[in-house]
């Protein structure tokens, strides 16, 4: 399934949640992933987040099940195919 | 359709790109917006957003076709209905 992870994290914790998230995915802008992952994989990136933030953090993930297409406005910081 | 906005902008552009997107959608954490428009919609955002931001922002508009979920891990700043 195609996921994207967007988070709104203390500064203290943005370097290891980055780190973390591009073990599975792409980066894409800033505080922003994507990219195809597995239940299993979504699983892992759910315990593994939890246990980096902090309470008051927030992260978002989207798991999409169908088609979606990406309209980039101004600099697209990691060019991914946009069509899928 | 539903769509998800995030945007990395520079800060002087910040509060103006959040105020303009408001009247469409719904903020749901820092840089990151949501919400159902229409295909008239969609084109005025991607109009107004290209001239609010500068050219090395970048703002990525995902139309999402089919469902999608929405795991929260941490808080979440604006609650919204998670699986449509």
């Amino acid at each position: 399934m195609h996921v994207i992870v967007v988070y709104d994290v203390d500064k203290k914790r943005v370097v290891k949640v980055h780190d973390f998230l591009a073990r599975y995915l792409c980066w894409r802008q800033n505080s922003v992933f994507e990219g195809e992952i597995d239940y299993r994989q979504l699983e892992e990136v759910k315990k593994g987040l939890s246990k980096l933030i902090d309470s008051d953090d927030s992260v978002l993930i989207y798991e999409l099940s169908g088609k979606f297409k990406v309209h980039v406005i101004g600099h697209e910081r990691n060019p991914q195919e946009n069509i899928i």
